[in-house]
């Protein structure tokens, strides 16, 4: 396979029937693969990262996305994550020997086969956006499934594919292009939400932070701690160890410990080198010095090309 | 390719044409692969770091090993680490799908033919090593090339394969077996090397540091600086975030500014994420949590089979 994309689909389930149906029409996909999954009961959601080449992730998501409508019931769902369709968000992501370009196509492609084919309304977001506001995916989401009825009329919500109608059972479906990007939740030894939200305050693009950061607060019920769950779009502009700094500081001003971290789904390699290096001093690490990728590239090399193992040095 | 070894061979030189040579010899072999290589007249030495089949590997190195023999005489060398002879240590690496017994063969073999072949004596190190005094590389090298045709007829010193006599223009070679190591060096924001040897002392295994640290302390005259040259043996057992707060711990006693560093080498992954995890407080990151990885694992497998792209999940 030579050529890469990656998509992360967001359900609003946590359903274990209906989680394991959607992944399994995924993976019985020829040449589609998923890396990851998770779904909680508190967010009520489940988010999947699978690869594959361009036909095999569009095929694989318009069959997860079909399961989806027939199983989830928008007006049943409760969950604590924002969201306005049982297929909520739908990225395409270029990840190797893609371009951008050909991801917004894809999407477009998707929306528009949605939305024919289920009578869905459809917005595209990210890369994909047809006007700017739409670029932002909390600004189509505002309002969650509950007001869609109500958002849908107005004139700068309507779908760019489908009716001008929400989906009763399925809401609203988000697709669109982007980059890879870094989620990222660390937790606080507080259970005191109103001094999480203030230090997820800091960091947040919208309400003065980095340009290229979400952040949310939640509060853990089974840890009895708060979380900021942040995603940070751009990670190469704006790098994880500068968000984490920023939020040790923030934190230290309330003496609220950090507990812990976890990446939010994948974590990209680029991200890691930018920690390492910055903590470590370190003065030029490329990715193809990570002996792992050099390795890798190499045996992809050799494979493909089985019988002429030359390359140029020098 | 399914098994995969590494090999980083050090030669002493320097010389343009002569590495030239050398590698050229790497990568003219079928599923060889140079990942790296460094060389400097300060060291007066060549690091490579190449990848590929057992077999591969074995020849490419074979064919190296006999030009530098050729081409090196060590009578006339002068460099700054320590060294006896022109292929001075050939290390096979267990990568993927390799056990280290098989490197260790590797070793025996290679030790073995360039003995018949040259009338080079070598020893065994590391993985590899007959005794346990020649598990490490640096007691089998005490006295350089220069007093090798003295230390060599030494009983303790009995080369393992060869005569008990130094090649005259080729001195000894040490090869072996060892697991994949991090080469870090730091750069010290001083010229005084008095200083640099007591940071590097606080380090280094056998002054009291760190069990699975090498470090030496060496002058930059270009920049005039110091150095912290190591390597570290286990980085699992010993993390590289461990060793920079140590080394910035001792220099800070010195006021001794840190100004940079970088991997000498490949850097490995594993490092990567344990320096990652400690600064950022991550709970858990798998190297199949790397994005990347992750992709280029999936790819390879859907290239190996290209027919059955199927996977279980649940």
């Amino acid at each position: 396979m030579k050529e890469i994309v990656e998509c992360v689909p967001n359900f609003s389930t946590s359903d274990q029937k209906m989680v394991e149906t959607v992944l399994n029409e995924i993976q019985k996909t020829e040449n589609a693969f998923i890396l990851d999954y998770t779904y909680d009961d508190y967010y009520n959601r489940l988010v999947v990262s699978f690869v594959g080449s361009k036909q095999s992730v569009f095929k694989a998501m318009l069959n997860a996305a079909s399961k989806a409508v027939e199983l989830i019931d928008m007006r049943k769902h409760k969950g604590q994550h924002p969201r306005i369709g049982a297929v909520d968000v739908v990225p395409f992501i270029p990840v190797k020997n893609v371009k951008m370009e050909e991801c917004v196509e894809l999407a477009r492609e998707f929306g528009k086969t949605l939305a024919e084919k289920y009578g869905i309304p459809v917005y595209l977001y990210g890369e994909a956006a047809t006007k700017p506001q739409r670029k932002d995916l909390d600004w189509i989401r505002k309002g969650d499934y509950e007001q869609l009825a109500e958002m849908i009329s107005k004139p700068e919500r309507k779908p760019d594919f489908g009716p001008s109608k929400a989906h009763p059972k399925a809401g609203a479906t988000i697709t669109g292009a982007r980059k890879i990007m870094a989620g990222f939740n660390v937790n606080l030894g507080t259970a005191n939400l109103k001094v999480a939200k203030k230090i997820a305050k800091a960091l947040h693009a919208k309400k003065g932070g980095f340009s290229n950061v979400k952040a949310m607060a939640v509060f853990i019920p089974e840890k009895n701690i708060t979380q900021i769950g942040m995603s940070i779009s751009d990670f190469e502009k704006t790098p994880l160890y500068r968000v984490f700094e920023l939020l040790k500081v923030e934190a230290a001003r309330y003496n609220v410990p950090i507990t812990g971290s976890e990446f939010c789904g994948m974590a990209p390699l680029k991200a890691l080198i930018d920690i390492a290096a910055y903590y470590l001093k370190i003065d030029n690490l490329p990715e193809n010095r990570v002996l792992e990728m050099a390795v890798h590239d190499v045996v992809e090399k050799a494979d493909l090309r089985p019988t002429a193992g030359r390359q140029q040095v020098i």
